[in-house]
């Protein structure tokens, strides 16, 4: 077998791999122009598709990976029960690979679905993901990918999302009508799409309902320590905040054990809502206001989009979205 | 090939499947009669040994498994961090498999396995799990196995625990110590050697330091809701208790909400102390005294022990236990 692959063979001609893959398959979003370039390249080359995606696109393994960053997050440990439960009715079997928030971990464990492990592949992608070649490489090995919370937006293939920047928005007005003048958003990514949707969502806001003050987004990190060294500078400033939102759940613990070292009282001096499905939100001192996720429809909504693909033999799916909105829930942290 | 597999060969002989695998190992823990039957009945029903099992041997999947009950439980998820911090040390993929403490999905798992599709496996076993014949079968199939927490005592296969024992004594006493007279321990599984080393830790600790009272064991499930009810009826009791030991950490949340609803003051009217390794722990309303256990450390010591084994070629694992010990740590709610 020649080492030509579709990554090679996208390169030579300057297109992206989505569209020499769809050229490949005869896709009819290609002009018979690039087709023509592409198939004559390609015989050239002497491209020979992978021996196994074609076992693949027949279902053998009957096993599904889910990709995603790290369990320790009730969000994730709650979709995987969605999706482990669609999953045993069809016979199917789940793999769960972590990445650990790193875009290389990601990328080889991508790398090695290519050969034919499984028949398909549930992905929420790493904070440090910057680039989807790894992705689309494996939807044109034959492998179908369903995105679920976290996503690349350029990768044209299904996704089920919940609605980031209105929950964002409708947390940011809860604080606003509670009486908040300055609300700090904890931001922890850069690149992810919820991150900047949930960014956005506060931004406008605060610019919609007037709260007289220009937004203060706060960088953390994945790093306990080094967040309530953060908080703390944050909360020791003379202006400091009256509301915090927490944008993921591990920013939770670090601002309570701030507030109540330097004896800020919640709600009464500060506010807090946090992005969390945290079982343990409602004992909390005090009890937390959360942006509740759908965590455990998105796993199995994610999940069933891919087997609904499988049972039909189908390796790309449409680009389409499903979006299962999450709920404000408020408690005694905003009262 | 025919169909005989060691089960088969142990069934038919009245052997254990763990003793008909050394045999044909050549152990020198077997006799030289059994092992003259035990080849014997191997060639008479032209038994072959699994051909996967040789190039597992030979550690060419290059990806261990780990087989465990749930996520979305913190020691879990933290024992999978420290597996997999060893198992990217050493180049391999970790792939994970979620039992949802079924028994019968653990035997699947555990099935698959014999294929060859891991060089080895870390296992902590299902609430349900009542026998270890699927156990033995896999490592009989040359897969080692090292189990980490909840272990099968008969297997011999090298095991990382805690103790559990002395640790829910220590937290026995300390509620006694601070003047609890009716302590009652919140249990969930009959089968698991972890809940019985916990419950016999607490009686044994309850008899020497003469709270002067019988033990009083809850057994609750898996299910919040019914948790709440089964606790709730406890708490109602006209000698309710006054003091609690919640022996995992889904049994947190339930009892800190039936304190609430029934206007329990947690800790003057109630002490509660619980195992889990909740990062919330301290900013819990009150916060919650843990037995916390070196989930971590666990799975790193876990992962340790397979992969030396892997790096020997050898796939049967001396019984030997690594204990590492848990840490009582006192907060608010036995003060």
């Amino acid at each position: 077998m020649s080492n030509t692959t579709i990554r090679v063979l996208a390169q030579k001609l300057g297109l992206s791999i989505g569209t020499v893959s769809k050229a490949l398959r005869d896709s009819y979003e290609i002009s018979i122009d690039t087709k023509e370039k592409v198939l004559s390249l390609a015989r050239e080359l002497n491209y020979v598709p992978n021996p196994y995606a074609g076992s693949l696109r027949k279902g053998k393994s009957k096993t599904i990976a889910v990709v995603l960053p790290e369990v320790a997050d009730s969000f994730f440990s709650l979709a995987i029960n969605g999706i482990e439960a669609v999953a045993q009715e069809k016979g199917y079997h789940v793999l769960i690979y972590l990445t650990h928030e790193s875009f290389v971990k990601e990328i080889n464990i991508l790398k090695d679905f290519q050969s034919g492990r499984v028949d398909g592949i549930l992905l929420s992608v790493s904070d440090e993901t910057s680039n989807s070649d790894h992705v689309k490489e494996v939807i044109a090995a034959g492998v179908p990918v369903v995105f679920f919370d976290r996503i690349c937006e350029d990768v044209d293939t299904a996704r089920v999302i919940t609605d980031d920047f209105e929950s964002s928005y409708n947390a940011t007005s809860h604080l606003i009508q509670k009486g908040c003048k300055r609300i700090a958003y904890l931001s922890i990514s850069a690149n992810l799409s919820i991150s900047n949707n949930r960014m956005e969502g506060y931004k406008k806001a605060l610019e919609d309902q007037g709260a007289g003050h220009n937004p203060c987004i706060i960088q953390c990190s994945n790093d306990m320590k080094s967040n309530k060294e953060i908080i703390s500078e944050l909360l020791k400033n003379k202006v400091r905040p009256d509301g915090i939102i927490a944008s993921v759940e591990k920013l939770t613990t670090p601002v309570y054990m701030v507030c109540r070292e330097l004896k800020l009282s919640i709600p009464s001096a500060i506010r807090v809502v946090s992005f969390t499905n945290l079982q343990t939100a409602v004992i909390l001192n005090p009890a937390l206001t959360t942006v509740t996720q759908p965590a455990f429809e998105m796993g199995k909504t994610a999940a069933t989009v891919l087997f609904k693909a499988l049972g039909k033999n189908s390796t790309i799916l449409k680009k389409e979205s499903v979006v299962i909105p999450s709920l404000l829930v408020e408690r005694n942290s905003t009262d």
